[in-house]
């Protein structure tokens, strides 16, 4: 789904060929090479959908939720209007605009992502159901279904990594590159929004791409093998892109957004036995293969039964609970993340686990499916939900313009 | 320095060949073009020195600080063995030994990088100057010079980023497999050693290696321009392997690691003006140059003065003070890397800034260097040292019969 532009470093850049076309550039001096240095191509910003949702998944996450601290309309319609420009910027390996060689003012980027390449950088927005409330004048536009997560089974979350007016996911195969997306954003916005919690994410556990390898999970498991691909363009509208649904065109070719900081308690998971912890995932650990095939993209047999006449993928396992074909088809698109925060003060054990992402068309098919998992699967014994947000992602930017969420504040 | 082997991947080594020479492999399915996939490759665990050290500076960091719970020695020994086992199966890429396909046990390994290449993954122990106390009977073989570090300008410290009995840096390209070497470690220490704290690091703000690019640091300069490099055998002889100092033979070929967790109040330092944040480095902040140069790797004149009459270098800029000809020719090989751990409750500020690693025969030439910059440094209004740490990384492992820090314990 993603097209790409070829290798444009910022460092190129500053030199001033960023008005330049830069289709000339494609190829060049690759010739009879495999390809281009992975993660150095650029994803294009502008588009029908926003970037960062249907796109391969890249490597390394940061993520920013924020409040929105002005309660004036002009100022956050000015926010994003900045940071659609800056956001574009980055996604090309540029500078953020404004102001950066004059001695006499502060530089408009703060510069740490100078000389690196774009890095397939993605910026992703969405908005918080609490953005709707009276201080905007966004009421009127709030779908009737987009309102906080409900209490869901397995959660005990932390307010100070819950909720958020706005949230950013910043996508690139450079963490760096990611950081200094969600960074110059915050400071863009000072005086409007303040960072309300942040996350970085250090190895992507989905893949969304045709030929991307699927990742383990701190488990060591392969968790997102069965996820709607990029060029899957049918699953794609079905279950994550915003259509005509009534009164939210500006919704249309968006999509929500679920995070969920997911602490997976890896000590006590380490201690368990090799066959337990492949009756939990319902798959073999090493090869990925579900309990009943060779190989990991091997369609799932829930039906088969052992010689014992036990089922071979068990009742509760993670992979049955979660499968498409157990949950009337439901599907969602999943861009997770490992993370590891240091250590919980209170055990001494690792604070690491999964940031979950997953985009839908309608937040009531994560809460389906978590309602689904979270009273039965086994995992649950491993993990727990600790933060939590959602997010309305508007329909894509078409060209400089425009800014993210126009169709929302014009509608 | 660093010798290199062929790319080897943990999933090619599941089948079986982890025993087979791995010579043949080398080149293969590369000629003609450029180079391999960058960070695919082995970085040898045995040698005169540790790995980590003078190596080319990979681009993540994995660090942790352990705590002795046994004040059993055979049972440090004994973690010691084992850590040094692991470490070595892990830099090549394959599983920690042990028993990791019967059904009935726990995997010896946690599974999350099966399938990544080696990443130029190092693994690097260090010995806090209170594992030599009553406990295991080594206070005979402290180097009389090896103490916390003392109180220094510029710092606050907090005890639970500071200190601890074991340091261990694992560095790899990619930031799971540094992760996987930490925490594999851990688990392999529990009912030994508990983890005191941890740090990752996201990009690398040095190089070491002769054609490797100097990154910026979360300020958005280029502050390792003149580090040691892994060519300058003179140096590191001179600044970097302890040699025969009396009574540290275990430490010959060794090294004393200082870790500084630097927070930097970026805020603050974005709001300043571009002259001035280029004064206070002594540096062109887009270049990289000198402010009495144009390139970056041109030597800074620091005796150069302005049509004005001042020193063109600002006498309290950072490379001023940090430079070695201002300083009695001392030098350090620095290692650090940029970090962000979220948000600061406090102020709602990033938590970010620069893991400072630097590596030096005696720590001494730490203190002398911070002590000059910590006093006059005007970088000093911008960061804050939160935590520190002090580890005597002692000789080199030199093959499979030996384990880490063996010649201490048989001193």
């Amino acid at each position: 789904m993603t097209l790409r532009g070829p290798r444009v470093s910022r460092r190129g850049l500053l030199g001033g060929a960023a008005g330049l076309g830069l289709a000339g550039v494609a190829g060049a001096g690759l010739a009879g090479c495999a390809s281009p240095a992975p993660g150095a191509q650029t994803v294009p910003f502008y588009g029908e959908h926003q970037a960062g949702v249907s796109t391969d998944v890249q490597d390394r996450l940061a993520f920013a939720a924020f409040d929105v601290t002005s309660a004036d309309r002009s100022d956050l319609i000015g926010m994003l209007r900045t940071w659609t420009a800056a956001a574009e910027a980055m996604t090309r390996g540029v500078r953020v605009p404004g102001e950066s060689d004059a001695q006499q003012v502060p530089p408009a980027d703060t510069g740490e992502a100078i000389g690196l390449p774009p890095s397939e950088l993605t910026v992703t927005i969405g908005f918080g159901p609490k953005l709707f409330d009276q201080r905007f004048g966004l009421a009127p536009h709030k779908p009737p279904q987009f309102t906080d997560l409900p209490d869901l089974p397995g959660a005990i979350l932390d307010p100070t990594r819950t909720g958020g007016d706005i949230g950013i996911q910043a996508c690139a195969n450079d963490p760096a590159v990611a950081f200094h997306a969600v960074r110059n954003l915050a400071r863009l916005g000072k005086g409007t929004a303040v960072t309300r919690w942040t996350q970085l994410g250090f190895g992507r556990t989905s893949s969304t791409g045709t030929n991307q390898q699927t990742e383990r999970n701190l488990m060591g498991f392969k968790d997102g093998t069965r996820n709607i691909k990029s060029n899957d363009g049918q699953a794609l509208d079905e279950f994550v892109w915003v259509g005509d649904e009534a009164g939210q065109r500006w919704m249309k070719g968006g999509s929500y957004l679920v995070a969920r900081r997911i602490r997976m308690f890896v000590e006590a998971w380490d201690r368990d036995v090799l066959s337990d912890q492949e009756s939990v995932f319902g798959r073999e650990k090493y090869t990925g293969a579900p309990l009943t095939g060779k190989d990991e993209f091997d369609t799932p047999d829930f039906a088969a039964r052992g010689p014992d006449g036990e089922l071979v993928i068990p009742e509760r396992a993670h992979v049955r609970l979660a499968a498409f074909e157990n949950n009337r088809g439901l599907r969602i698109l999943r861009r997770g993340y490992s993370f590891t925060d240091g250590i919980d003060p209170e055990t001494s054990d690792l604070d690491a686990g999964l940031f979950f992402i997953s985009y839908q068309r309608d937040p009531m098919q994560f809460i389906t499916l978590q309602r689904s998992l979270g009273s039965r699967d086994r995992l649950n014994e491993y993990v727990r939900h600790v933060g939590s947000a959602v997010f309305a992602c508007p329909t894509g930017v078409p060209d400089a313009t425009h800014y993210w969420g126009q169709p929302l504040f014009e509608a």
